[in-house]
C-alpha cells in the first residue's frame, strides 16, 4: 500500500507534517519522576484532587476476618505503611535490608532505590462492608446507595464491588504496584484480593496545570472535568459534609469506578466526521464542534447550515453536560487499560472510569443513566466492571487512621 | 500491630532510614519522557541493545491470509508505519486529524502530542511462520529448533508461541501501546492478536549506563547481563551470522520470550536469609554472597565458616552462570508485570522473560535446562507462556523492509 521509494517515503514524511501542525499544543508529558512525595497527612486524602499521575494500580479486597478489632487493627497498619509508602519509604520498620534474616521481610524489596514517584494511596469502604459483620448497618451513608441497574451493562460480579478498596497512583508502576503489593500482604488472613486493575494515560487532568491527555478512541477526554483550583465548586460537589448526613464522611468523598470495555478495531474503522459527531468534539484539537479550541464553551444551540445541531442530540457531551443534570459535576480520574488480548484476536483494551463526587445519587447515577440510554458512543463500549466506595476523610496526622471516624465516632 | 501513637511513629521511621541507609546506589530513574527518537533504520534491528526502556507491549500474532504476497505487503506497510512511529510520527500519511472526514483515521489518534519516548519495534519471526503456507519450509533455521520441554513448566497453548511477534518498548505504555495497535489495525483481515502482554519496570539492564533494576522478588536482575557496550561479545553471542547457516538472519538475533508467573505470596513469607540463599546474592545491594558490592566477581569456589558453599549448589545465579555452560550469555531485557488478580485472592505477577542471543540451541536451552532442573527458585515461580523468534536482521533504508532477506534473498 505505501510505496516504499525514497520519494514515496519524502511523501508519506510531509504528509505526517501537514497533519500534525494542526495540533498546536505542547506535548503532554506523561511521564515523569521528578516530583516529590505528596503529604500523606490532611483535611481528604490525597489522590483525590492531587494532579492526576500516571499510572494506576487499584485493588478490591474482600475482608475475610469477622472480627470488627482485626478489621480496625489492619486499617491502622494500613495506615502507618501507607504514610511511609506515599514518602518513598518501605513499607514497614523491618525493611527488605536490614533485618533479622531468619525473619520474612517486612518490605518485599521491589522498590528499594526507587523514589516516591508521587505515590498517592486512597481508601475506600463498599457498601457490602456495612452489612452485619462489623456493626456498620447503621453507619452506612445514604450516598452510599446502591447503583441502579444501568441499560446495556455487562457487569462482571467477580471484577466488581469490594468491602475496600485502595486507589495507588504514581508516576511509576513499580511504585504503585509495590504500595498495592505489600498492603496486600500486611493484609494477609484479613483480606483478600477481589480484583485488581493497572492502568496507564490518565485520562483526566485535575488541575488546569495539566494538558488535557487522551483515551484510547484518541480523543482528549476531560477537558471540563472538575479541577483542584475550583475551590468553590470541588467544595460544593466533591467533598461529603457532616450536614449530608453521615457526620464520619465529613471531608470525605464517593467513588465510582467502571471498567469500560472499548471494541477498539470497530471504533478503528469508523469515520473520522463520526467520530467526531459521536463526541461532539473535533479529533484534533478537541474543540467543541463548530468552535475552534479546546475550552471555547460548548453550545447546544448552535446549529449548522443545514439546520441540524452542530453537537447532535446523542453526542457524549451533550448527555453528560452539567446543564443537563442540575450541573452535576464529577471529578474523574480514569486511566486506560490494556489487559492483553480476548481470546478472539483482539486486544482487551479500554478506559477504566473513575469519579470522585460528594453524591452519586444526584451525580454519577443522573449522569451515567442519561449516557446508557442514548449516548451514540454505546455502540463502542460495554461496561463490565462496576464499584461504589465511600472514601473517608484524610488521615490528620501519626495518631489518627483510616476510617477512624467511621469505627471511633 | 504499630504503634500509632507520635513517638510509635517516629521510631519507626527511624528504622526506615537506617534500612535505606545501606543503599549505596542512586536512585534508578524508571520513568523519563527526555530521550529523543531512536533510530529506527540500521544493521540491527532497534529494541534489542538499546538501552532498555522502561514500559513494554509485546504482541503474537497468528497469520490469517495463506497468501505470500498479501503477508509481503502487510511486512512492508509495517515498516512503513514503524519507521514513522519510532520517530514520534502518526502511523500513515493521513492521520488521525487533516485528512478526509469520510474516511476512517490511518492513525487512531492516542499518541497525538505524545513524544516518540524511546520507542522502539522489533519484529520475529516464530517457526509456525516456516510451514507450508509462504513457501518458507526451507528457509527455516536451523537456530530456530523447537524448545525441549523443560520439567515443570505449565505452558497454556493460547499464550505461547505465534508466526509473528512485535517487541514494542518505550518510556511511556500509551506509546508502545499506540504502536502495537496501529501495527494490528494495519494487519487487520491479514493477521490476528493471539496474544499480548503488558510489562513496567525493566528486569535488566542493556547498558552500563544504567542502574541494575529489581524484579517483583526484589532483587536486583541482570547484574551479569550482556551489555551493549560489551563489543566482542555481542559480535560471538548475539548477532548471527551468514556462516551460521542461514544468510537471510545475518545481523539478526534469535528471540526467546517466557512468562514466568510468580507465587509472590508465598516468597514474601519466606525469610531474608533463604531469599538470599535462593540467589545467591545479597538483597539490598545486589552483591555476591560472602562478597560486597553489586559488581564484585562471583566465586563459587568460597566456602562459608561451616565450609558449605558460600553460594549454595542450587542458588540461581550459579545454575544460570555462563561458566557452567560453555560460556553461554544472554541479552536479557525483561519486564515485570502484573495481570490483576487470579481470582484465588491474589495478585497475578511475575517475570516476562525477553532474551536474545545468537544460538538458543546453545544459550538459552542449557541454561534453562539446568535451572528447570535444578534451581531452587522453582517452589516460588511457573512458566506459563512460551515464544521463540527469529528477529531479522535491521532495515537498511526506506526501501528496505522487515524481512527483505527472508522472502527476497
Amino acid at each position: 500500500m505505501f510505496g516504499l521509494g525514497a520519494a514515496g517515503a519524502a511523501a508519506v514524511g510531509a504528509g505526517a507534517l501537514a497533519a500534525n501542525s494542526l495540533l498546536d499544543d505542547p506535548p503532554v508529558a506523561h511521564a515523569s519522576s521528578t516530583s516529590g512525595p505528596y503529604p500523606f497527612y490532611g483535611e481528604h486524602q490525597a489522590g483525590i484532587v492531587t494532579p492526576a499521575q500516571d499510572r494506576l494500580h487499584f485493588v478490591a479486597f474482600d475482608v475475610t476476618t469477622d472480627d470488627r478489632a482485626e478489621l480496625v487493627d489492619l486499617l491502622q497498619e494500613w495506615t502507618a505503611a501507607a504514610a511511609r509508602l506515599t514518602q518513598g519509604k518501605e513499607s514497614g520498620a523491618f525493611g527488605a535490608v536490614g533485618g533479622a534474616p531468619e525473619a520474612a521481610p517486612d518490605d518485599t524489596g521491589e522498590a528499594l532505590g526507587l523514589p516516591a514517584s508521587g505515590l498517592t494511596l486512597t481508601i475506600g469502604f463498599g457498601a457490602s462492608l456495612f452489612d452485619d459483620r462489623f456493626g456498620l448497618a447503621g453507619r452506612r451513608p445514604a450516598a452510599l446507595a446502591d447503583l441502579p441497574k444501568f441499560p446495556g451493562e455487562q457487569l462482571i460480579p467477580e471484577i466488581s464491588g469490594g468491602d475496600l478498596c485502595v486507589q495507588a497512583c504514581a508516576h511509576d508502576p513499580q511504585v504503585a504496584v509495590h504500595a498495592i503489593r505489600n498492603l496486600a500482604r500486611i493484609g494477609f488472613g484479613k483480606v483478600s484480593v477481589r480484583w485488581s486493575q493497572l492502568g496507564f494515560g490518565r485520562t483526566s487532568s485535575t488541575s488546569r496545570t495539566q494538558a488535557t491527555p487522551r483515551n484510547l478512541m484518541g480523543f482528549k477526554d476531560g477537558t471540563n472535568n472538575m479541577k483542584l483550583e475550583d475551590a468553590d465548586l470541588l467544595r460544593e460537589q466533591l467533598w461529603a459534609t457532616a450536614g449530608d448526613g453521615s457526620a464520619w464522611m465529613a471531608g470525605g468523598s464517593y467513588l465510582v469506578t467502571r471498567k469500560i470495555r472499548m471494541t477498539i478495531e470497530t471504533w478503528d474503522r469508523t469515520s473520522l466526521a463520526e467520530q467526531e459527531q459521536i463526541f461532539g468534539r473535533d479529533k484534533g484539537a478537541g474543540a467543541p464542534l463548530g468552535k475552534k479550541a479546546e475550552f471555547d464553551p460548548l453550545d447546544f444551540g448552535a446549529k449548522g447550515p443545514d439546520g441540524k445541531p452542530m453537537i447532535a442530540a446523542d453526542a457524549h457531551v451533550r448527555l453528560a453536560h452539567p446543564s443537563f443534570h442540575g450541573n452535576a459535576h464529577l471529578l474523574r480520574r480514569g486511566y486506560n487499560f490494556v489487559d492483553g488480548s480476548d481470546g478472539l484476536g483482539r486486544l482487551d483494551a479500554g478506559l477504566f472510569f473513575i469519579a470522585y463526587q460528594r453524591d452519586p445519587r444526584r451525580q454519577f447515577v443522573p449522569v451515567q443513566m442519561s449516557l446508557a440510554r442514548n449516548d451514540s458512543l454505546n455502540e463502542y463500549i460495554k461496561h463490565v466492571s462496576t464499584g461504589l466506595f465511600a472514601c473517608p476523610p484524610g488521615v490528620r496526622d501519626a495518631a489518627d487512621y483510616w476510617g477512624r471516624t467511621l469505627f471511633e465516632t
